[in-house]
């Protein structure tokens, strides 16, 4: 079904697909903890390029690439790209496609996964495109819900922080709509989510509430989605001051929210949860992080017709 | 006939091993395209030393050994390497001989390429030493015009652009000479090909023609190398000005150039072939830079003694 | 007996546990010299985490973990890591550790090996944490000297240069002192080795004699180990220029000292061995740092449980 597919944004995927893409990510996770040596991708050839640094992601989908058999090629540093030399974008995926069976690429720039694929015959896999898209992570994010939950939909999940310049909430908002979950936003008011994405959820039939009240909206919420509030987002630093604390996960939090809450984040964490909600056993931020290699073995393996 | 030899420079090779040469990397490509794993290398270590950012024939060189079955070691950044702690290049090298079967190495030095042989006991391959030597370019570019052009000798070849500065176009030089194409070299007169390397390739007996006439010599050509004329070049700012859009290749010109023209150039390209020539099936610059892999499959495999 | 231990210190290592390493990279170097492909550690993944940039040692354990059949996730610089983004080591090890099954790590910091230790559910090698610990260092000297002498014990080494911060002499000279050898301390006075490591030393029955004397104490050593004495490590410049050709091991030295000394260098070396010495037979520093991958090689497989 995704066979030579591009995986360029949330909002390509149908339910059918995302059910594809979940149940194959939850077979190599069985397989690799099973200790299985797979090689449904042996003699392939992934290109891993990072004009924009992110090891997180990379060492992820690197992982993926390699318990999948195939092998990798990679570019973690835009300064030692050919880019520095006055290419196009268009014209070092043009020479890369000769090289690689599938490319992943981060890129600092809006649409530039779209250049990427209508220049490539392999299929291409966005890790990022400036604001733009990170749809993978909306996926590991989704697979992570099934995982904890049990369920993908009919549940509550607060979003919680700087909801205006998350790429990451925006596409998980998406899937929530279509997964017939309700949500709720939670912001400082300079960084409430952008009007034009909520009203595109609610038209596509989401139950959405906006409010400044944390500890209300975690006492009725499945899961809570945490993003930082950084400083710098901030025109006027007494506002910074004043919320900064109010947007801070931590363990007396979790005593007055809902029973079972679900805590994600898509890490780098800085502060905006406490250390001591780590061993909190609904907290799933790290689990959340190692099911991106199981996301990501699906999709490479789905879209390169290894499986 | 290649087993443990050094791959250094373009003068090396006898008219066999350059067969020898195309021929494996048509196997290669055979079994590539065919999707065959191929474990020729498999347990064997290249070491991709990358003392200068190249991340076009880095990628290409990595997938060439991946491909073979082959790990890879890999320094993407003289930065991050010893020789920022004082280290000589002899003293890395005798280290990396240790770890690795073959040899890889690009480095700013002119020479540095011979340096790296003298020490070590495996095969090296020079991936361009400074303004000297670029051999396997100069191979991939021969590989290409034996699959664009069916033939590697009795045509006429134009180099166009600066053929001063250029290491490409005087390994490749020596090549069209070994295989009896008559030249003509196309350049702003600041830009000219060396007397040096004229008069030695006209001792080999290679028919040459000098001019600064684009069209003319586009007219009489079964193929056209292009290089980029650089403004930092010029010392005289006026005289780039006036040359600028003479050595550009676009779709007008094709028009006015012998029918079939095969259009190469070593990559990466700024704005000295118009994208709209991207289309035309004599456009052979990307299927170029694709060929290098099988190329570098082909000595890699080769001077390590895989095959 | 190793298996799921975390390689931190060389303090921690029995001389059971010491003849086990040494005996499996023996084994390990035999099947690699025969050429056998070894598969010991296929289908895992090894993370190669460099914080600090280190070429050599970088390449030698993605040398060892590609020869035994594992795939490598590597970070070669600092700068494009999450850490640059504010994330706490111990957030990036417990990230990791969802992806690999084991971690090799190098970090400027003292003391971080450990922090790795605790965050990670997998094994975790310390290849260097700031000024603190660099036990693969000390194991492949200790295995050169093996394969050098024929034998651990019972011999003269010494150590020579600036023993004051060099990591390697501290590790070596706990291994030396468990394995009954006799050890003399050659320094400058401001470089000598610190009190609180020769006491400790002393009081685990080591022999050792201080000394500045350099030409006695190798007229009686079977080996030295070299280390620099780095110009900005002195205070007084005028001790420096007075003490700088002192330390330098030349052919003239070797010929007054005693017959067959092994020469041992932890590498990278500047001048202060100088290059007319490399051919002398005893010159073991490059066949030492090949005999780093055999050892990690070993440590690699025996953590893993590969073996």
């Amino acid at each position: 079904m995704l066979k030579g597919k591009d995986i360029l944004n949330t909002a390509q995927f149908s339910l059918q697909e995302l059910n594809l893409i979940m149940n194959t990510a939850a077979n190599f996770e069985k397989r690799v903890k099973s200790g299985e040596i797979i090689r449904n991708m042996e003699g392939q050839v992934v290109a891993s390029l990072f004009f924009e640094p992110s090891t997180r992601t990379r060492l992820s989908f690197e992982t993926a690439a390699n318990r999948l058999g195939a092998r990798v090629i990679s570019v973690a540093d835009a300064k030692s790209s050919s880019a520095a030399k006055g290419e196009s974008l268009a014209d070092t995926i043009r020479t890369v496609d000769g090289y690689a069976d599938v490319i992943v690429m981060r890129h600092p720039m809006n649409g530039s996964a779209q250049i990427a694929a209508d220049n490539a015959s392999h299929p291409v896999i966005n890790a990022g495109d400036g604001t733009g898209q990170h749809p993978t992570q909306a996926l590991l994010d989704l697979y992570t819900i099934r995982k904890e939950r049990g369920v993908l939909g009919g549940q509550t999940i607060t979003f919680l922080g700087d909801l205006k310049n998350g790429r990451t909430v925006h596409s998980l908002g998406y899937f929530m709509a279509l997964c017939k979950n309700k949500m709720i936003f939670v912001s400082p008011k300079s960084l409430k989510m952008p009007a034009k994405i909520t009203e595109d959820l609610r038209s596509r039939g989401a139950e959405i509430e906006e409010t400044e009240d944390v500890e209300k909206a975690l006492s009725v919420s499945d899961m809570v989605y945490v993003t930082r509030v950084q400083r710098e987002r901030f025109e006027d630093p007494e506002e910074y001051e004043k919320v900064k604390g109010v947007y801070v996960i931590n363990r007396a939090m979790i005593k007055k929210a809902k029973k079972g809450i679900t805590i994600l984040h898509p890490l780098p964490r800085v502060d905006e949860i406490a250390t001591d909600v780590d061993n909190y056993e609904g907290a799933a931020y790290f689990r959340q992080a190692h099911n991106g290699v199981y996301i990501r073995m699906a999709l490479l393996a789905l879209i390169s017709g290894s499986i």
